[in-house]
């Protein structure tokens, strides 16, 4: 599904409604705009209003819902072949694609809720509930492993808050940057900690003579991990390696 | 500062409206209760309430407020000689220690929580509170490093998540279990993926031939990671380390 497809499934309506809404907000501020004010310059009733949007808070994110719902298909259709750790983080990703849709009206947005407290409310629970997309998923593909919830739980809340460190960077340059090498480098750091590598660059190798990734599929007791620092002499590496696989 | 310190320093007409506003939010549901009952109970004046409470949310977290400013504290008060991860793991426990206090208010709260949505919103800002906290913590710390902003907000949440999994899933256990031991392990695996590994037990040996730990004073280009199955063969890990290390 491609960004164009979705665009032009909205109705028009709708997108009259969030448009009216946001030059309304702006020019007065959002608590001094009511949905009367909305529908009237919109050319609406207020029954239209309440079709799509539950309250004046729910026109500021319009596609969370559809993005929540996306994400959870998503996920959903997952196989046994997917790494889990780089799975969320696809996830994540589609989250990424809604604000870059419309770059203007996110970093808009973005002005608003830094400035409405009772939006910054509304925006954590929207993120609270992508983390628990993101976990529920998780604690499903490490079930009947050892800590699979706290995983679980450690991994979706790393992924998310990777997310919007790049997105919020993002906002800030006024949507200029490019949001999709940002979140990609942020969401690496993160499958770097707890998933599968990324192919590894210049600067920063790993080794993995072991060859499968250190996934849902491996019992966290048959890896183990050594951090070494790159000026250790190697005969002390080894013999650490050999200590600590039980082989001496 | 020990709990019983901080016990005793609560206005006891304080403690009286929390006790009243918890037996009425009990008997008669939350958003039954009004102000004006629970000041009716605890025989004190409406006045008294708001000059402890901005709202009747706030008498359901009482103690928040005064664990912020011991987080905020305890991370102003830390030095160069503390390792990050470690410190705000370390800054973690001050929550889990106020729930700790009063194990069976904490369950009750829990409990409350989980029904009441608003509650749950309140809470949620709470939580993003402290995250903050510990994610400004580690940007001051990480400075000037690569990643710096990235490290600090994903190592914030994954400290806040693994807390609050050990938290819950002590609260589930009616406040039975050991809460310290549950909240170290989880914080344990935090520490572990990001900062200096803890003190290696029979079955999570990890090696460190280069001895510091990989904190913030060291440059992640300084590291290398090697993750291996226990069964790899010995001279393929020692190969790849080499490669790794650039002595091939």
């Amino acid at each position: 599904m491609s960004a164009t497809d979705k665009a032009e499934a909205k109705p028009p309506m709708r997108d009259a409604l969030v448009a009216a809404a946001f030059r309304l907000f702006t020019e007065r501020g959002y608590e001094q705009t009511t949905v009367d004010d909305i529908v009237t310059l919109a050319g609406v009733g207020r029954r239209s209003f309440f079709r799509y949007f539950p309250s004046k808070d729910d026109v500021v994110f319009p596609d969370h819902e559809r993005c929540l719902a996306d994400m959870t298909a998503f996920l959903g259709a997952s196989g046994p072949e997917h790494e889990p750790v780089r799975r969320v983080c696809d996830a994540a990703r589609l989250v990424l694609l809604m604000y870059a849709e419309n770059p203007s009206f996110s970093v808009q947005r973005y002005r608003l809720t830094k400035q409405v407290p009772g939006l910054r409310a509304y925006e954590l629970s929207v993120v609270w509930r992508y983390e628990r997309a993101l976990a529920e998923y998780l604690r499903g593909r490490f079930a009947g492993g050892r800590d699979g919830n706290l995983r679980a739980d450690v991994i979706a809340a790393a992924v998310v808050a990777a997310h919007n460190n790049a997105l919020r960077s993002w906002l800030r340059s006024d949507g200029q940057g490019e949001a999709t090498a940002t979140v990609d480098h942020a969401l690496g750091y993160v499958q770097a900690a707890f998933g599968s590598p990324p192919a590894p660059s210049a600067d920063e190798r790993r080794v993995e003579p072991g060859n499968p990734p250190r996934g849902a599929a491996e019992r966290p007791e048959d890896v183990v991990v050594i951090v070494s620092r790159r000026g250790a002499p190697l005969w002390r590496v080894v013999q650490e390696i050999e200590t600590t696989l039980g082989r001496d």
